[in-house]
């Protein structure tokens, strides 16, 4: 058993309250529970730029963080997010034990992350305080040897999925793969292509709750921004590409917490 | 006195009091007590395209804007805003009579706004619902004999002021020129190019308070978007541009407003 360590953290209770009814529920519809969780700038910026970690949110922020990452059965994030913070992807919660660590999931079409013994996610699993992660790699791409022993010598695995026209992956097919194997809930980190890309009308229903962390600050143009797709109605006129029903705003400290669900009523 | 009108506001009195930090207090500075204030969409956009106005905010939102013009001896906003949304500028908050109303302040320095007869400022003024405008075009500007007419009308102003080389007004000289007139607090409602400058690191200290609402919906790219210029330091890394101080959340409806004040230590 992992013990708790300096960097321990804890989640305040009220504040747990307010979150719980969006926490991950038994799911109805055969694929897991998706929780789109991300912190943003007030220019809605999620890093100053592709490679410069970007500490926006603060530190009760960062323990929601950890409290959503030991309720959900695994983290999602794109490979650009791998590459740039090298995240641990484990939940540092009091109490957070390895079974209650979620599984780290990285898509990689094309095997760019450079995972090794000195990646934290690797560190962390070798120490039992996180799990192996799962990359998501498309089929026909020849994923260094050495990646694979590392990643599968700490309970990970390299994971084919075939994509679409766009070198893509569809996010139905990567929720089936993650039913598949027994993940019932999935918290998506970001990063911005991942994001972006989830608030689509195509996937935005595969959302099931959406928490956003906003920080008072401005961080200016050129950085990594949350911006879908521009989306327009039958006769051509720019609409709205998504909202959130079931609204609540949760003040963190100096941060603001937004969470809903989806409206699909649009 | 005007009489009260069915669409008459009323902000509830709790959510006043949270406000009430942030309203305008005697200015020690010279100059007009400045309030940022605007509505963003969670990709920090502002309206949909230049010329769509676009709904953001809910009905207690609405009742906000009105109390906090109420609160204002002026309300400025950027020709671009006055061309596509025809705004009223007024306050109708309960009780907010003649004497509450703020002097609406128009950026044009190049006399674009086709203000007339029609035009929602001018017919609540002539309805003593609201001010006449002041409409502030560069030196030089051959504005049309029939919109001063208009104008001047209603009580309100053509004001000439010199620009700097881009043809755009220093904003040391626009609060100069409110603060001679007696203007002791203005609003500044939008939009994104005045928002973008004020939030700038050339006049963020001119902002006494910022007061930023946020709807549980993304508009997607290519619309007005609130995202100042990049900062960099010494040496060329990008920083942050801004941020705020004395934050405060304050849930409205399925909108959460942010509360602060410029941080101007870094
Ligand atoms: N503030 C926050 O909450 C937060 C959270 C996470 C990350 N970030 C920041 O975001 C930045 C990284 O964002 P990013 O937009 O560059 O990268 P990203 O979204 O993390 O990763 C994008 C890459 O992931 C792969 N990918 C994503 N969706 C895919 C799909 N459906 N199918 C197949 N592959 C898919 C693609 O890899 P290929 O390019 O190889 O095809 C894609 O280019 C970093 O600066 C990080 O710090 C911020
Ligand atoms: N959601 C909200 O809270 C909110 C609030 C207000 C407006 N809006 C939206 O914002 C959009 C309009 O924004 P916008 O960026 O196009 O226009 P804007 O900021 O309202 O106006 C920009 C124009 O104002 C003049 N101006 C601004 N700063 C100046 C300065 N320092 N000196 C001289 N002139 C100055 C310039 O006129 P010239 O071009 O003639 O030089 C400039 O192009 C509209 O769609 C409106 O609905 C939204």
């Amino acid at each position: 058993m992992a013990q708790p360590t300096s960097s321990t953290l804890t989640f305040p209770a009220p504040s747990a309250t307010l979150l719980s009814p969006y926490l991950p529920s038994t799911s109805s519809h055969n694929r897991p529970f998706l929780t789109l969780t991300y912190a943003t700038s007030l220019d809605a910026t999620l890093s100053l730029t592709p490679t410069t970690p970007t500490l926006l949110s603060g530190p009760l922020s960062k323990s929601m963080t950890h409290y959503l990452r030991a309720h959900h059965a695994a983290i999602l994030i794109g490979a650009g997010t791998a590459i740039a913070d090298d995240p641990s992807l484990n939940s540092r919660l009091e109490g957070a034990e390895i079974d209650r660590q979620p599984r780290p999931v990285v898509l990689d079409p094309r095997g760019r992350w450079a995972v090794g013994g000195g990646s934290k996610v690797v560190s962390l699993a070798r120490q039992g305080r996180g799990l192996g992660p799962w990359v998501m790699v498309m089929e026909g791409v020849d994923v260094d040897g050495e990646k694979v022993r590392v990643v599968e010598g700490v309970g990970g695995a390299y994971v084919t999925l075939s994509t679409n026209e766009d070198g893509r992956f569809d996010w139905k097919d990567v929720l089936d793969v993650l039913w598949k194997e027994g993940v019932t809930s999935v918290m998506v980190e970001g990063g911005g292509v991942v994001i972006n890309e989830l608030l689509s009308p195509r996937y935005f229903g595969l959302v099931d709750a959406v928490i956003v962390t906003i920080a008072p600050v401005w961080l200016g143009r050129e950085g990594v921004q949350v911006c879908p797709e521009e989306r327009r109605d039958g006769e051509g006129k720019k609409v709205a590409v998504g909202r959130l029903r079931d609204v609540r705003w949760v003040p963190l400290g100096e941060d603001g917490v937004l969470c809903g669900r989806p409206k699909m009523d649009e």
